[in-house]
């Protein structure tokens, strides 16, 4: 098997050239694992803040929080943009229990979340399809009439790179509902897309196809599913789902953007930026929180080891990442408005695990200059710079040309606790969340000397 | 700052040579990543069998737990090798009591821990001599009889290696004790050797030196360690601390060794190891439950895929790293008695965290034929060969000449619960634990395919 590379040699010295930026790096560094204060700011936005769903009067206060905390850690400037977000709710507690087994009348609860964006239509009882796939599925489709259809499908545990498992096994919870609908189903159970060994169920974005009935939708935890699917190849059985979920008229959010004003080229922007909605379930730490707070940290290390930047770094905290990516749209939008000059736009989105590299969306000769760079960033993390693209929130930006990329910390952990309620502060390591924010501020470093 | 650097640029492609090899290590992955018990296998040797300190019963049931374990997941042969172990005993509950302050009668309990070989003496009250470091102490020399002395002593944070940090900061735990007793104190406490946020105290083994008096140690959690560090600046106050550490005679132990014979060169031997030994406050799950279960992971996988190794590959299960290392000295003694050759010594004793890559000790030809694998390690974790020599329990061998090596997970978390109470299952992931095995049983593929 062939496999594609990204690397590898032996060089000794970085070069005389590089030898500056080692230095100023490793300025860098000291300050964050020094004097960092990303971990405490996480305990603030996760405790103080809590969970903050677009919308949500929780996300309201995160704003005012992202504001003043960026004011206080040395921004120039500081500014709220203003975009509609919709306004999901949850609407009550997400339930699920196997009723009837075999015309024994045992019962069982399941521990279950409804997935986000799905509409709720109180109790739904009906006898359970499981199926392993959509595969299965189409080839059962004549059995799906008033039936809830329960997916089995797992995450793919041979990936090292869990976020392709996660790629693969999305789809179930993003299209799952309409496409056991257009079936007749009444309702859907997805398997959590998560390999955690505990049973916690994972919400987390869906969307109906306009064409079906838009049917509940649940995803139930990984212990749960396993005796799903081990009594579905034993006997027949009813489940009951109650489920809750709807919109609420949009409402307005805020994008939170600080700047480092640049003192050569004020008009080239450098993003950097997470996103400051969770899902309403937990806290939000890794997801994305981590994000958030690596963002301000970036900035607070910048100002604090006095680096005046060429060109203009904004720190942006995104509105609506998690049901709508409103947010980055809207900043998008503005700055093409504003014929604004992106050179790069950084995300991390991914947990605050500790580093291995990054993930981008640019060209070839602009890959070479990244490479270029992987001596001076090894050290403190940085393995490989891959061309996978770049995060959510700064997809828009990439549409318009701009080069992006997102911080690739260490997967294993992630699909432990995303969209989960595990998903809180005392599951981020502060060593591991501080340097994410080292790697990401060298790389701003730079990206910021040298352009791209 | 130069800083020497371990590789890089750009390799499309691994060799056709290599090819064969990626698809047998992409066999070995899925194996393990799909069928692993090492986590199962951790959840036993934590759980069931617990805390086993070198001597201890719990050692000995350690023992037959790995001998049958071993013997179940594939051996040819296991056997087991009879060693002298010490056997330190803590004796009873470790405490220490700030009891008086600048006169007032306040008292305040620290969280502490004896250090592992230290001696008892009951309770001992004196003042406190609080020093940062022993520059200090030999400043005020004049002032250290008949006080108890505080090592303020902590980490820095800047290393991204942790491990360096420890080997900085590990003396005091070590030489502390006998340093300050050389002045005249009668009782010594360090601060944890952590950067954990929590405030557990960290064991772990200390020496005396025989020219001075054996007084009593103890570590302290690092926020009380804060607190007592603050209060030093503020008044004088007196400790009272009481340890009842003690030796009993030295009892046998043993080193559980299974082999995989050999096809082409069955006298050819490479050793695979962790230790079966661990503290006597916590489960023992990273350190070194983890290079346990891994260990045994390596050779069931290999059992699994109907792989026949030309070499001989020994697993070993090594008695007493903890506070004596006899289990390691007795393997190499053997080695050299039975005149056996050996290619490589590789242990996993960092913990079971995702793998980063490998510490080894060889000579330049060796370390260029094992930096020409990592493109077919790379996709699984391994990124560097560092020169900077293996584990505690191949060093024996490495001091007869065989090159050794150790595997390097992700340091962050480490010291977070190294020799803590809180190293236990819970704080393991299945998935990082997994892979430390997967990078482990290819470069033993390599090894034995290739020799070193």
């Amino acid at each position: 098997m062939k496999r594609i590379l990204p690397f590898l040699l032996a060089l000794p010295l970085i070069s005389m050239a590089q030898t500056d930026d080692a230095a100023n790096i490793k300025k860098i560094s000291n300050e964050i694992l020094r004097n960092g204060k990303a971990y405490e700011l996480l305990y603030q936005l996760t405790k103080q803040v809590g969970g903050r769903l677009a919308g949500s009067p929780q996300f309201a206060k995160a704003v005012q929080w992202g504001k003043a905390t960026m004011e206080k850690n040395g921004a120039d400037k500081v500014f709220l943009q203003e975009c509609m977000v919709p306004h999901w709710v949850r609407g009550g507690q997400d339930k699920a229990v196997i009723i009837e087994v075999d015309k024994t009348k045992t019962s069982r609860v399941l521990d279950v979340l409804a997935l986000g964006n799905s509409l709720g239509s109180g109790t739904v009882t009906a006898q359970v399809l499981a199926v392993a796939d959509f595969d299965e599925l189409e080839k059962r489709k004549d059995e799906v009439k008033g039936k809830i259809v329960y997916y089995n499908n797992a995450f793919d545990p041979t990936n090292v790179k869990t976020f392709v498992s996660y790629g693969q096994a999305g789809i179930y919870r993003r299209s799952g509902p309409s496409r056991a609908a257009k079936y007749g189903a009444v309702g859907v159970m997805i398997r959590s897309l998560t390999e955690s060994t505990a049973n916690d169920p994972h919400t987390g974005g869906m969307a109906y196809m306009d064409s079906f009935p838009k049917i509940p939708a649940i995803a139930v935890g990984p212990r749960d599913a396993d005796e799903v699917w081990a009594l579905s190849k034993k006997s027949t059985f009813t489940m009951s789902m109650t489920t809750n979920g709807h919109f609420l008229p949009d409402t307005i959010g805020h994008n939170v953007i600080a700047e480092l004003t640049g003192t050569e080229f004020p008009n080239e922007y450098i993003t950097v930026g997470g996103h400051l909605d969770s899902w309403d379930v937990n806290e939000g730490a890794h997801d994305d929180g981590a994000g958030v707070v690596q963002t301000i940290e970036v900035m607070r290390t910048l100002y604090a080891i006095g680096y005046k930047p060429k060109r203009t770094i904004r720190f942006v905290l995104f509105a609506n990442e998690e049901n709508g990516l409103r947010g980055g749209a809207k900043y998008a939008e503005a700055a093409k408005a504003n014929n604004e000059k992106h050179i790069f736009g950084l995300e991390s989105d991914a947990g605050g695990f500790t580093p291995r590299g990054f993930s981008v969306s640019v060209n070839k000769e602009q890959m070479a200059k990244l490479q270029s760079w992987l001596p001076l960033l090894f050290p403190y993390g940085t393995t490989e710079f891959t061309n996978d693209g770049g995060g959510a929130d700064v997809g828009p930006l990439m549409r318009l040309g701009t080069p992006v990329g997102e911080l690739l910390p260490d997967p294993q952990r992630y699909f432990d606790v995303h969209h989960a309620r595990s998903d809180v502060f005392e599951n981020v390591n502060r060593r591991e969340l501080l340097l994410g924010a080292v790697n990401m501020a060298a790389l701003v470093y730079l990206l910021d000397k040298y352009g791209l």
